[in-house]
């Protein structure tokens, strides 16, 4: 068949698909073969010329997404009608509440045989969502006096570390219960530093959430 | 060469040297041919059939440390002449004081290129230390005052996360400033939940140890 000329498409198109199985069918029982079996017609080949591996789309999925958060935490960093403590409190609810969420907990990747993604996950945190977008925030918050801490470099990192990495029900396993417990935990560790911003809404959302991956790992 | 008749000394005895070599040359600097090159003799085979990679060798050698470590822990969670925070405490000094963590820096093994031993970290610390001896000292500390929570299991995890995983110098490659810096904010947590437990000598050994892996690094 003819090659593709227009690599950006065939780069998407591979992301859709594999997007849609990941979710469909769960990360670990989608093979290759099963993205290129719905390339509609597109070759072993092109898709090897853009990834070595499995793992390495995954990756890409999950920087596609990470783009299109990335975008959300930059709307709401520039917002100039909110403090510093609200603007966090905005990023947590808005992050949670996004329907691709639905997604990523319906696809279920398992971290612990994916170190890929978990380096990918780690490195996002602390390199660019923490300085980029939440460091920012803490920083007005310090200057508006809604957030309490001498070192907002630190504890942006120590924040997104919690939210994303031990709080994340795919990277421990966690059940609803201990998903629950986990958010109380995180609650308390924030108002330390001033910032009672976790209501109700956010808490059955994380459960919510949860249980998607629950039924589907 | 005869076979040597006794696994268990020619095990320790990998173990010994691969310890003491990753600690004098660093273990990206030390081949699997270095460390059967001061074995005395011991074949190639005879490490083989005891460890698949260089890999395998850092995890038992960092499993064996812990295993020491977690007799300490025992031994502080099991005293009667401390109340829970005051255990607590005592756990962060001992652990952080301890001579070994000296070799450990000095070895320096970087996380990002050995994801068995992230995985190994991340398995003991919220699988083996966190319930089975900060779990039970926070569950103490509840019952006689020392401590404020609802949720000690979760507190439990949160605490040895950030201690042993993002206060680490060797994760994230901390400078001796943001080593302080974490330790400050790690404190303030700490306060949210009762426990005023960190000390001037704990935040100099930190910096101390940040200072031995950037020199060995």
């Amino acid at each position: 068949m003819a090659r593709n000329k227009h690599p950006e498409e065939t780069l998407n198109l591979i992301l859709d698909v594999a997007f849609r199985l990941f979710m469909e069918k769960g990360y670990e029982y989608t093979s290759i073969q099963d993205i290129i079996d719905n390339l509609g017609g597109l070759s072993k080949g092109a898709i090897y010329h853009h990834f070595k591996s499995k793992e390495d789309i995954l990756v890409a999925v999950t920087d596609r997404i990470t783009a299109e958060s990335n975008q959300m935490l930059a709307a709401i960093r520039d917002r100039s009608d909110l403090n510093g403590k609200e603007k966090l409190k905005t990023i947590f609810k808005e992050s949670i509440m996004r329907p691709v969420q639905n997604d990523i907990f319906t696809a279920a990747p398992d971290f612990h045989n994916n170190p890929k993604l978990l380096f990918s996950l780690l490195h996002d945190t602390i390199e660019e969502a923490a300085p980029n977008y939440i460091f920012p925030i803490l920083l007005q918050g310090i200057s508006d006096g809604s957030v309490e801490t001498e070192y907002p470099e630190q504890l942006a990192e120590l924040i997104l570390l919690a939210a994303n990495v031990w709080m994340n029900p795919m990277m421990f396993d966690s059940s609803e219960e201990e998903s629950y417990r986990k958010f109380m935990v995180f609650d308390q560790m924030l108002r330390g530093f001033g910032l009672d911003i976790i209501d109700r809404e956010m808490i059955e959302r994380l459960q919510e959430l949860t249980a998607i991956y629950q039924d589907n790992k």
